[in-house]
Protein backbone atom coordinates (compact mmCIF):
# COMPACT_ATOMS: atom_id res chain seq x y z
CA UNK A 1 0.00 0.00 0.00
CA UNK A 2 1.84 3.32 -0.73
CA UNK A 3 1.60 6.33 1.48
CA UNK A 4 0.16 9.72 0.22
CA UNK A 5 1.30 12.60 1.76
CA UNK A 6 -1.27 16.15 1.43
CA UNK A 7 -0.19 19.82 1.35
CA UNK A 8 -3.43 21.37 3.36
CA UNK A 9 -3.90 23.95 0.91
CA UNK A 10 -5.70 27.10 0.85
CA UNK A 11 -4.82 28.23 4.30
CA UNK A 12 -5.16 31.38 5.34
CA UNK A 13 -2.51 33.82 6.30
CA UNK A 14 -1.96 33.23 10.23
CA UNK A 15 -2.53 35.59 12.57
CA UNK A 16 -1.40 36.05 16.66
CA UNK A 17 -4.63 34.02 18.44
CA UNK A 18 -5.76 32.34 15.47
CA UNK A 19 -6.87 28.52 15.71
CA UNK A 20 -4.42 27.16 13.95
CA UNK A 21 -5.36 23.66 14.01
CA UNK A 22 -9.01 24.68 13.27
CA UNK A 23 -8.42 25.89 10.22
CA UNK A 24 -6.39 23.17 9.23
CA UNK A 25 -9.27 20.83 10.07
CA UNK A 26 -11.73 23.35 7.80
CA UNK A 27 -9.36 22.63 4.79
CA UNK A 28 -8.49 18.73 5.17
CA UNK A 29 -10.67 15.73 6.30
CA UNK A 30 -8.23 13.69 8.86
CA UNK A 31 -8.46 9.99 9.06
CA UNK A 32 -7.57 8.01 11.98
CA UNK A 33 -3.44 7.80 11.97
CA UNK A 34 -2.62 10.26 9.84
CA UNK A 35 0.82 11.96 10.58
CA UNK A 36 0.23 15.57 10.49
CA UNK A 37 3.62 17.96 10.08
CA UNK A 38 3.28 21.64 11.53
CA UNK A 39 5.39 23.84 10.38
CA UNK A 40 7.35 25.81 13.43
CA UNK A 41 7.06 29.10 12.53
CA UNK A 42 3.53 30.11 11.74
CA UNK A 43 2.74 27.62 14.78
CA UNK A 44 4.85 30.01 16.99
CA UNK A 45 3.23 33.41 14.99
CA UNK A 46 -0.17 32.22 16.29
CA UNK A 47 0.38 31.71 19.34
CA UNK A 48 2.13 34.69 20.12
CA UNK A 49 6.07 33.14 20.34
CA UNK A 50 7.50 36.18 18.55
CA UNK A 51 8.64 40.04 19.97
CA UNK A 52 8.88 43.11 18.38
CA UNK A 53 12.61 44.34 17.87
CA UNK A 54 11.89 47.87 19.20
CA UNK A 55 10.88 46.35 22.49
CA UNK A 56 14.43 44.64 22.80
CA UNK A 57 17.38 45.97 24.86
CA UNK A 58 20.83 43.79 24.03
CA UNK A 59 23.13 43.22 26.70
CA UNK A 60 26.73 43.89 26.65
CA UNK A 61 26.98 39.76 25.03
CA UNK A 62 24.40 40.16 22.76
CA UNK A 63 26.19 43.56 21.32
CA UNK A 64 29.66 41.95 21.40
CA UNK A 65 28.31 38.85 19.60
CA UNK A 66 26.49 40.98 16.75
CA UNK A 67 29.62 42.75 16.18
CA UNK A 68 31.78 39.24 15.76
CA UNK A 69 28.52 37.75 13.44
CA UNK A 70 27.37 40.82 12.13
CA UNK A 71 23.30 40.04 13.11
CA UNK A 72 21.44 42.65 15.03
CA UNK A 73 22.31 42.89 18.36
CA UNK A 74 18.63 42.90 19.33
CA UNK A 75 18.05 39.62 17.22
CA UNK A 76 21.34 38.07 19.12
CA UNK A 77 19.60 38.85 22.54
CA UNK A 78 16.34 37.40 21.12
CA UNK A 79 18.56 34.42 20.44
CA UNK A 80 20.44 34.45 23.72
CA UNK A 81 17.01 34.60 25.56
CA UNK A 82 16.13 31.46 24.03
CA UNK A 83 19.85 29.58 24.28
CA UNK A 84 20.52 27.04 27.09
CA UNK A 85 23.85 26.34 25.62
CA UNK A 86 25.60 28.55 23.09
CA UNK A 87 27.82 26.14 21.42
CA UNK A 88 29.68 28.92 18.60
CA UNK A 89 29.25 32.34 18.53
CA UNK A 90 31.05 32.70 14.95
CA UNK A 91 30.95 32.49 12.08
CA UNK A 92 27.12 32.10 12.97
CA UNK A 93 25.70 31.68 16.13
CA UNK A 94 25.20 27.59 16.92
CA UNK A 95 22.88 26.65 20.30
CA UNK A 96 20.80 24.53 21.86
CA UNK A 97 17.15 25.27 22.76
CA UNK A 98 15.29 24.54 26.03
CA UNK A 99 13.53 21.27 24.54
CA UNK A 100 16.97 20.03 23.50
CA UNK A 101 17.00 20.92 19.56
CA UNK A 102 20.68 22.40 18.21
CA UNK A 103 20.19 25.05 15.35
CA UNK A 104 21.89 28.37 14.15
CA UNK A 105 20.20 31.49 15.51
CA UNK A 106 18.51 28.89 18.22
CA UNK A 107 15.71 28.85 15.34
CA UNK A 108 14.99 32.64 15.68
CA UNK A 109 13.51 34.14 12.57
CA UNK A 110 12.61 37.29 10.69
CA UNK A 111 10.66 35.67 7.46
CA UNK A 112 7.35 35.41 6.39
CA UNK A 113 6.58 37.89 9.55
CA UNK A 114 6.13 41.59 9.41
CA UNK A 115 8.60 43.94 9.51
CA UNK A 116 10.29 44.53 12.80
CA UNK A 117 9.06 40.83 14.16
CA UNK A 118 10.82 38.14 15.06
CA UNK A 119 9.89 34.81 15.54
CA UNK A 120 11.28 31.88 18.26
CA UNK A 121 10.93 28.56 18.38
CA UNK A 122 7.72 27.23 20.69
CA UNK A 123 9.09 26.85 23.76
CA UNK A 124 7.47 23.34 24.62
CA UNK A 125 7.24 21.66 21.46
CA UNK A 126 6.47 18.85 22.95
CA UNK A 127 3.32 20.47 24.59
CA UNK A 128 2.37 21.39 21.38
CA UNK A 129 2.51 18.50 19.44
CA UNK A 130 0.31 17.19 21.89
CA UNK A 131 -1.66 20.25 22.11
CA UNK A 132 -2.44 20.49 18.37
CA UNK A 133 -3.29 16.28 18.14
CA UNK A 134 -6.15 16.66 21.02
CA UNK A 135 -7.23 19.98 19.59
CA UNK A 136 -7.82 17.87 15.83
CA UNK A 137 -9.25 15.09 17.83
CA UNK A 138 -12.21 17.23 19.78
CA UNK A 139 -12.51 18.93 16.30
CA UNK A 140 -12.95 15.74 13.98
CA UNK A 141 -13.16 12.78 16.18
CA UNK A 142 -9.85 11.08 14.80
CA UNK A 143 -7.05 10.04 16.41
CA UNK A 144 -4.14 11.85 15.10
CA UNK A 145 -0.24 11.77 14.88
CA UNK A 146 1.45 15.21 15.09
CA UNK A 147 4.78 16.29 14.25
CA UNK A 148 6.16 19.84 14.66
CA UNK A 149 9.03 21.07 12.20
CA UNK A 150 12.13 22.90 11.96
CA UNK A 151 13.99 24.15 9.19
CA UNK A 152 17.54 23.74 9.46
CA UNK A 153 21.51 23.37 8.17
CA UNK A 154 23.53 20.01 9.08
CA UNK A 155 27.35 18.99 8.98
CA UNK A 156 29.17 18.21 5.74
CA UNK A 157 26.41 19.05 3.46
CA UNK A 158 24.84 22.30 2.19
CA UNK A 159 21.47 23.07 2.66
CA UNK A 160 18.56 23.10 5.07
CA UNK A 161 16.46 20.20 5.45
CA UNK A 162 13.42 19.58 7.96
CA UNK A 163 13.82 18.59 11.40
CA UNK A 164 11.50 17.31 13.87
CA UNK A 165 11.56 19.75 17.11
CA UNK A 166 8.23 17.95 18.56
CA UNK A 167 5.81 15.17 17.81
CA UNK A 168 3.05 13.49 19.74
CA UNK A 169 1.60 9.81 19.19
CA UNK A 170 4.88 8.27 17.93
CA UNK A 171 8.08 7.93 19.12
CA UNK A 172 10.97 9.66 17.37
CA UNK A 173 13.10 7.00 16.96
CA UNK A 174 12.34 3.52 15.21
CA UNK A 175 14.34 0.96 17.51
CA UNK A 176 15.52 -1.98 15.42
CA UNK A 177 17.34 -3.73 18.58
CA UNK A 178 16.86 -7.33 18.68
CA UNK A 179 16.05 -7.50 14.67
CA UNK A 180 17.99 -9.55 12.61
CA UNK A 181 19.37 -9.26 8.82
CA UNK A 182 17.79 -11.28 5.96
CA UNK A 183 21.15 -13.51 7.23
CA UNK A 184 19.95 -13.81 10.71
CA UNK A 185 22.79 -11.22 11.92
CA UNK A 186 21.37 -8.96 14.98
CA UNK A 187 21.50 -5.58 13.03
CA UNK A 188 24.43 -2.40 13.33
CA UNK A 189 22.32 -0.27 13.02
CA UNK A 190 19.58 -0.25 15.33
CA UNK A 191 18.24 3.33 15.69
CA UNK A 192 16.45 5.37 12.66
CA UNK A 193 15.44 9.02 13.64
CA UNK A 194 11.74 8.48 11.91
CA UNK A 195 10.26 11.80 12.90
CA UNK A 196 13.13 13.69 11.08
CA UNK A 197 13.04 11.88 8.49
CA UNK A 198 9.16 12.76 8.06
CA UNK A 199 9.60 16.41 8.78
CA UNK A 200 12.51 16.42 6.41
CA UNK A 201 9.84 15.14 3.31
CA UNK A 202 7.31 17.50 4.80
CA UNK A 203 9.47 20.31 4.52
CA UNK A 204 9.89 19.67 0.86
CA UNK A 205 6.15 19.83 0.61
CA UNK A 206 6.08 23.25 2.52
CA UNK A 207 8.39 24.92 0.83
CA UNK A 208 9.81 28.17 2.14
CA UNK A 209 8.54 31.03 0.13
CA UNK A 210 5.42 33.25 -0.90
CA UNK A 211 3.25 30.47 -1.57
CA UNK A 212 4.51 28.05 1.04
CA UNK A 213 2.23 25.33 2.76
CA UNK A 214 2.54 25.18 6.76
CA UNK A 215 0.70 21.77 6.90
CA UNK A 216 1.52 18.39 5.25
CA UNK A 217 -0.62 15.20 6.43
CA UNK A 218 0.92 11.87 5.66
CA UNK A 219 -1.80 8.77 5.32
CA UNK A 220 -1.27 5.09 5.59
CA UNK A 221 2.11 5.48 7.33
CA UNK A 222 2.24 2.42 9.57
CA UNK A 223 3.53 2.78 13.57
CA UNK A 224 6.94 1.83 14.53
CA UNK A 225 7.99 0.46 17.82
CA UNK A 226 11.14 2.84 19.78
CA UNK A 227 11.67 5.56 22.33
CA UNK A 228 11.92 9.47 22.18
CA UNK A 229 15.68 9.88 22.77
CA UNK A 230 16.31 12.23 20.23
CA UNK A 231 18.84 14.40 21.03
CA UNK A 232 22.85 13.56 22.18
CA UNK A 233 23.07 14.03 25.92
CA UNK A 234 25.99 16.88 25.66
CA UNK A 235 28.81 14.26 27.22
CA UNK A 236 28.07 12.49 24.01
CA UNK A 237 27.86 14.71 22.10
CA UNK A 238 31.38 14.68 19.95
CA UNK A 239 30.63 17.11 17.24
CA UNK A 240 29.30 19.72 20.14
CA UNK A 241 32.72 19.06 21.98
CA UNK A 242 34.68 19.65 19.06
CA UNK A 243 32.80 22.89 18.02
CA UNK A 244 33.07 24.03 21.74
CA UNK A 245 36.75 23.34 21.32
CA UNK A 246 37.28 25.20 17.90
CA UNK A 247 39.88 28.80 18.44
CA UNK B 1 -2.38 16.96 -5.49
CA UNK B 2 -0.87 14.30 -3.35
CA UNK B 3 2.51 12.44 -3.74
CA UNK B 4 2.28 9.12 -3.19
CA UNK B 5 5.00 7.38 -2.10
CA UNK B 6 4.85 3.25 -3.48
CA UNK B 7 7.54 0.33 -1.84
CA UNK B 8 8.44 -1.89 -4.38
CA UNK B 9 7.69 -4.92 -3.02
CA UNK B 10 8.52 -9.20 -3.40
CA UNK B 11 11.72 -8.33 -5.08
CA UNK B 12 14.02 -10.98 -5.09
CA UNK B 13 17.22 -11.08 -2.66
CA UNK B 14 19.66 -9.60 -4.79
CA UNK B 15 23.39 -11.44 -5.95
CA UNK B 16 26.06 -10.25 -8.00
CA UNK B 17 25.58 -9.77 -11.56
CA UNK B 18 21.64 -9.62 -11.05
CA UNK B 19 20.14 -6.91 -12.92
CA UNK B 20 18.50 -4.55 -10.09
CA UNK B 21 16.79 -2.34 -12.52
CA UNK B 22 15.41 -4.98 -14.75
CA UNK B 23 13.99 -6.59 -11.63
CA UNK B 24 12.27 -3.10 -10.24
CA UNK B 25 11.02 -2.72 -13.53
CA UNK B 26 9.41 -6.09 -13.43
CA UNK B 27 7.72 -5.31 -10.00
CA UNK B 28 6.90 -1.53 -10.41
CA UNK B 29 5.00 0.36 -13.52
CA UNK B 30 7.18 3.61 -14.07
CA UNK B 31 5.92 6.87 -15.31
CA UNK B 32 6.86 9.57 -16.35
CA UNK B 33 8.44 12.11 -13.95
CA UNK B 34 8.48 8.82 -11.00
CA UNK B 35 11.42 9.06 -8.61
CA UNK B 36 13.00 6.38 -7.58
CA UNK B 37 15.14 5.51 -4.34
CA UNK B 38 17.71 2.55 -4.20
CA UNK B 39 19.55 1.85 -1.50
CA UNK B 40 22.88 2.28 -1.96
CA UNK B 41 23.86 -1.30 -0.45
CA UNK B 42 21.95 -3.13 -2.61
CA UNK B 43 22.95 -1.55 -5.69
CA UNK B 44 26.51 -2.58 -4.34
CA UNK B 45 26.04 -5.97 -3.80
CA UNK B 46 24.48 -6.37 -7.40
CA UNK B 47 27.66 -4.64 -8.94
CA UNK B 48 30.56 -6.51 -7.05
CA UNK B 49 31.39 -3.91 -4.80
CA UNK B 50 32.20 -6.29 -1.80
CA UNK B 51 34.96 -7.93 -0.73
CA UNK B 52 35.77 -11.22 0.97
CA UNK B 53 37.28 -9.78 4.54
CA UNK B 54 39.32 -13.01 4.56
CA UNK B 55 41.62 -11.49 1.14
CA UNK B 56 42.28 -8.33 2.84
CA UNK B 57 45.53 -7.39 4.47
CA UNK B 58 45.37 -4.94 6.83
CA UNK B 59 47.91 -2.19 6.85
CA UNK B 60 49.91 -1.37 9.97
CA UNK B 61 47.83 1.98 10.00
CA UNK B 62 44.62 0.16 9.62
CA UNK B 63 45.83 -2.13 12.35
CA UNK B 64 46.31 0.69 14.74
CA UNK B 65 43.27 2.40 14.01
CA UNK B 66 40.90 -0.95 14.55
CA UNK B 67 43.02 -1.39 17.67
CA UNK B 68 41.72 1.97 19.09
CA UNK B 69 37.73 1.87 17.58
CA UNK B 70 37.69 -1.62 18.54
CA UNK B 71 36.96 -2.75 14.95
CA UNK B 72 38.13 -5.50 12.82
CA UNK B 73 41.29 -4.00 10.97
CA UNK B 74 40.53 -5.39 8.21
CA UNK B 75 37.42 -4.23 7.83
CA UNK B 76 38.90 -0.35 8.71
CA UNK B 77 41.04 -1.54 5.85
CA UNK B 78 38.32 -1.63 3.31
CA UNK B 79 37.30 2.02 5.18
CA UNK B 80 40.91 2.94 4.16
CA UNK B 81 40.59 2.05 0.85
CA UNK B 82 37.23 3.90 0.11
CA UNK B 83 38.32 7.05 1.99
CA UNK B 84 39.52 10.59 0.35
CA UNK B 85 39.36 12.67 3.59
CA UNK B 86 39.69 10.75 7.20
CA UNK B 87 38.23 12.61 9.63
CA UNK B 88 38.59 11.27 12.96
CA UNK B 89 39.51 7.85 13.89
CA UNK B 90 38.24 7.81 17.28
CA UNK B 91 35.80 6.75 18.88
CA UNK B 92 34.73 5.86 15.16
CA UNK B 93 35.87 6.14 12.36
CA UNK B 94 34.45 9.29 9.85
CA UNK B 95 35.47 9.72 7.05
CA UNK B 96 34.80 11.65 3.74
CA UNK B 97 34.55 9.38 0.44
CA UNK B 98 35.26 10.56 -2.96
CA UNK B 99 31.98 11.65 -4.11
CA UNK B 100 32.22 14.28 -1.28
CA UNK B 101 29.59 12.40 1.20
CA UNK B 102 31.11 12.10 4.87
CA UNK B 103 29.86 9.29 7.16
CA UNK B 104 30.71 6.68 9.21
CA UNK B 105 33.31 3.87 8.78
CA UNK B 106 33.35 5.33 4.99
CA UNK B 107 29.59 3.48 4.96
CA UNK B 108 31.32 0.16 4.64
CA UNK B 109 28.50 -2.21 5.62
CA UNK B 110 28.19 -6.06 6.72
CA UNK B 111 24.86 -5.93 6.97
CA UNK B 112 22.42 -7.97 4.99
CA UNK B 113 25.42 -9.90 3.00
CA UNK B 114 26.69 -13.17 3.79
CA UNK B 115 29.19 -14.00 6.59
CA UNK B 116 32.28 -12.96 5.80
CA UNK B 117 31.73 -10.10 3.15
CA UNK B 118 31.92 -6.44 3.27
CA UNK B 119 30.12 -3.46 1.08
CA UNK B 120 31.37 -0.06 0.62
CA UNK B 121 29.85 2.40 -0.94
CA UNK B 122 29.43 2.80 -5.18
CA UNK B 123 32.57 4.70 -5.74
CA UNK B 124 31.29 6.80 -8.36
CA UNK B 125 27.08 7.35 -7.55
CA UNK B 126 26.11 10.00 -9.86
CA UNK B 127 27.28 7.51 -12.53
CA UNK B 128 25.18 5.04 -11.06
CA UNK B 129 21.72 7.48 -10.87
CA UNK B 130 22.20 7.95 -14.31
CA UNK B 131 23.05 4.68 -15.48
CA UNK B 132 19.91 3.15 -13.74
CA UNK B 133 18.00 5.70 -15.08
CA UNK B 134 18.54 5.43 -18.54
CA UNK B 135 18.02 1.57 -17.77
CA UNK B 136 14.94 2.30 -16.61
CA UNK B 137 14.24 4.26 -19.92
CA UNK B 138 15.45 1.51 -22.27
CA UNK B 139 13.01 -1.28 -20.28
CA UNK B 140 10.22 1.07 -20.16
CA UNK B 141 10.38 4.08 -22.50
CA UNK B 142 9.81 6.39 -19.28
CA UNK B 143 11.73 9.16 -18.01
CA UNK B 144 12.43 9.00 -14.27
CA UNK B 145 14.31 10.34 -11.78
CA UNK B 146 16.38 8.04 -9.78
CA UNK B 147 18.68 9.00 -5.93
CA UNK B 148 21.09 6.54 -4.67
CA UNK B 149 20.57 6.46 -0.86
CA UNK B 150 22.61 5.69 1.94
CA UNK B 151 21.81 5.76 6.06
CA UNK B 152 23.98 7.65 8.39
CA UNK B 153 24.01 9.69 11.38
CA UNK B 154 24.43 13.23 12.25
CA UNK B 155 25.44 15.90 14.83
CA UNK B 156 23.58 16.45 17.58
CA UNK B 157 20.72 13.99 16.87
CA UNK B 158 20.54 10.35 17.84
CA UNK B 159 19.45 8.21 15.13
CA UNK B 160 19.90 7.15 11.45
CA UNK B 161 18.39 9.10 8.62
CA UNK B 162 18.84 8.03 4.74
CA UNK B 163 20.58 10.65 2.80
CA UNK B 164 21.47 10.69 -1.09
CA UNK B 165 24.88 10.13 -2.18
CA UNK B 166 23.96 10.18 -6.12
CA UNK B 167 21.24 11.53 -8.16
CA UNK B 168 20.37 11.98 -11.97
CA UNK B 169 16.89 13.93 -13.43
CA UNK B 170 16.82 16.73 -10.70
CA UNK B 171 19.23 18.69 -9.06
CA UNK B 172 20.39 18.35 -5.14
CA UNK B 173 19.69 21.38 -3.93
CA UNK B 174 16.52 24.00 -4.67
CA UNK B 175 17.59 27.14 -4.80
CA UNK B 176 14.84 30.29 -3.50
CA UNK B 177 17.77 32.36 -3.87
CA UNK B 178 15.63 35.91 -5.30
CA UNK B 179 12.41 34.15 -3.83
CA UNK B 180 9.88 36.74 -1.88
CA UNK B 181 8.66 35.93 1.49
CA UNK B 182 4.53 36.86 2.72
CA UNK B 183 5.71 40.05 2.97
CA UNK B 184 7.93 40.56 -0.31
CA UNK B 185 11.27 40.38 1.62
CA UNK B 186 14.11 38.24 -0.08
CA UNK B 187 14.43 35.11 1.80
CA UNK B 188 17.22 34.47 3.78
CA UNK B 189 16.85 30.49 3.87
CA UNK B 190 17.54 30.34 0.46
CA UNK B 191 19.06 26.31 -0.18
CA UNK B 192 17.05 22.99 0.40
CA UNK B 193 19.00 20.15 0.24
CA UNK B 194 15.73 18.42 -1.30
CA UNK B 195 17.64 15.18 -2.63
CA UNK B 196 18.03 14.51 1.12
CA UNK B 197 14.77 15.13 2.14
CA UNK B 198 13.76 12.54 -0.64
CA UNK B 199 16.18 9.61 0.68
CA UNK B 200 15.01 10.71 4.56
CA UNK B 201 11.74 9.77 3.73
CA UNK B 202 12.61 6.48 1.26
CA UNK B 203 14.52 5.18 4.30
CA UNK B 204 11.63 4.96 6.52
CA UNK B 205 9.74 3.24 3.82
CA UNK B 206 12.79 0.84 3.30
CA UNK B 207 13.34 0.03 7.00
CA UNK B 208 16.53 -1.66 7.95
CA UNK B 209 15.73 -5.23 8.43
CA UNK B 210 15.39 -8.61 6.79
CA UNK B 211 11.70 -7.26 5.63
CA UNK B 212 13.15 -4.12 3.80
CA UNK B 213 12.81 -2.74 0.57
CA UNK B 214 15.62 -1.54 -1.07
CA UNK B 215 13.31 0.92 -3.69
CA UNK B 216 10.75 3.22 -3.05
CA UNK B 217 8.89 5.09 -5.80
CA UNK B 218 7.94 9.41 -5.29
CA UNK B 219 5.08 10.05 -7.59
CA UNK B 220 3.62 13.51 -8.38
CA UNK B 221 6.72 15.50 -6.98
CA UNK B 222 6.86 18.72 -8.79
CA UNK B 223 10.05 19.78 -10.27
CA UNK B 224 12.28 22.32 -9.10
CA UNK B 225 15.46 24.59 -10.17
CA UNK B 226 18.62 24.46 -7.98
CA UNK B 227 21.98 23.21 -8.03
CA UNK B 228 24.08 19.80 -7.37
CA UNK B 229 26.54 21.58 -4.94
CA UNK B 230 25.49 19.22 -1.85
CA UNK B 231 28.93 18.92 -0.14
CA UNK B 232 30.83 21.74 1.40
CA UNK B 233 33.80 22.40 0.73
CA UNK B 234 36.42 21.32 3.25
CA UNK B 235 37.66 24.93 3.63
CA UNK B 236 34.17 25.90 4.23
CA UNK B 237 33.48 23.04 6.59
CA UNK B 238 33.43 24.08 10.25
CA UNK B 239 32.35 20.99 11.53
CA UNK B 240 34.81 18.96 9.84
CA UNK B 241 37.65 21.64 10.91
CA UNK B 242 36.04 21.14 14.56
CA UNK B 243 36.30 17.46 14.61
CA UNK B 244 39.94 17.56 12.90
CA UNK B 245 41.09 19.89 15.72
CA UNK B 246 39.82 17.48 18.71
CA UNK B 247 42.60 16.34 20.64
Amino acid sequence: MSIEVFPVNDLPIFHEDDDFPEEICKKFDFEEGDILCVASSVYSKTKGFMKKMADISPSEDAKRIAEKCGEDPRFVQMVLDTTEDLIIEHPFILSQVKCGHVGVRAGVDNSNVEEGIIIYLPPDPMGSAEEIKNRVKGLTGSDIRVIITDTCGRSFRRGQTGVAIGWAGMTAIRDFRGDTDLFGRVLEITEEAVVDEFAAFSNFIMGESNNGVPAVVFRNAPEWKGHDELYFRPEEDLTRKALKNLK
